[in-house]
């Protein structure tokens, strides 16, 4: 399966008054990640849209396990990598650690997401191409 | 239970190139509320500091479903509840709308979190004491 | 002038571990608070692109001085002004103040931005239609 | 003069519905340049704190020149060097550019800052000691 691993530093501003990385900023990361796996392999978001006619691959739940803090300072490894594909949606599988210590593993769904007027939310999920399928296994 | 609701509009700087909303912005948006449902019981994180020694009410996980995108320009309605209130950690349930429309719904657990030099966290779940279950309760 | 006033709480999100405000946030805040001021005029983002055909009303620079720091929990009060309308751009005065304490001060220059292919940035300045610079006179 | 140079990836979520990069974001960067170029010099922020006695090296003031957009995956250069150094404060000047292209540059003055109750904003500046000024000559 695709996967990608950057690395982080913990900045000043990302962290809050208890001194720990403030949460919402993992997230951040785990986007960014995301992104250049995407890209690396060739599935840059605009091209997505261009090519695929579709409004993006659009966020459809995620859910975060905080094992430990990071702190001002630290060199995180994020790592991401697709842990399924299926019709309509995929699955990210999200771990940040510091060294050997796991900071947080996570998993979310995104929806192939084709603009649709009838729907209240203006999208609806719609088949994953067939080439895209196989690039999301690696 | 406790609750608590929250107005926010989204400003330009909220959203992505998408026109929506970045999502880490939602959890930044759900931690104020909690943050505000807290304080309303007296519960200032500060206080709880102080009062209780504890290193804080840490995150545990977080999961989110998301419904329906978020614009700029919304005025949306952040709502958090206590809906669990356990020994060591309790759980708070998040919806956020706009008008009638649910954009996300998710629940996070909190840790009361005591200091622990010797976990690898630097932090241990403690009992919460019963005053504060009590506030929790509503 | 026009003007525009924005109440702002501060969030245990928007503070580093020096326990105030993390400065980017300020100019987060501002942003926000020029934005309602221009709609307040009737010149949302979205219509300024669509009717008048231009990328933006982009920043060409910033200045910005800390009188006092702000806190978590502060409930801030962002004011900002048009202080002077030229035929390319226009400047705003902005002010942040806790009840009497001043917080900062600072002053912006928005560019009346057009697409030019030929410009390095992409972007050229050009003349403020005569009935914008009406509507930022106030 | 003491100086520092980081690159930085311009993420999906730091660029605004106008597809380039939301100005607050570069403040965010260039704090963080200024923090690595401080450890650099064996001054991180922490050290400051506890051997100084100081409250912080406190913003003062900052003004940005923005002279062209950045955009959603561009790798930007951030510069960050010492330009003065003064008996209470020290200025520092930023430079942010992508491949040949400058986006920015700015300057900002940091207040070698001591706590004092009787000062209306709780910090009073105060004197930087010789070896601090002889690190940040470089």
């Amino acid at each position: 399966m695709l996967s990608h691993t950057m690395s982080v530093r913990v900045e000043w501003g990302d962290c809050d008054p208890a001194r720990i990385v403030f949460y919402p900023r993992y997230f951040a990361w785990v986007d960014a990640t995301g992104h250049h796996m995407m890209e690396s392999a060739g599935l840059h978001q605009d091209l997505l849209v261009e090519t695929y006619g579709i409004r993006g691959t659009v966020l459809g739940n995620v859910a975060m396990s905080f094992k430990s803090p990071g702190f001002f300072g630290d060199t995180l490894t994020v790592t991401t990598q697709v842990n399924r594909v299926g019709n309509r949606s995929f699955k990210l599988a999200h771990e940040i650690h510091r060294d050997k210590t796991v900071l947080l593993t996570g998993e979310e769904t995104r929806i192939w997401a084709l603009d649709d007027p009838d729907s209240p939310s203006g999208i609806t999920a719609g088949p994953i191409p067939d080439e895209v399928k196989r690039l999301l296994r690696g």
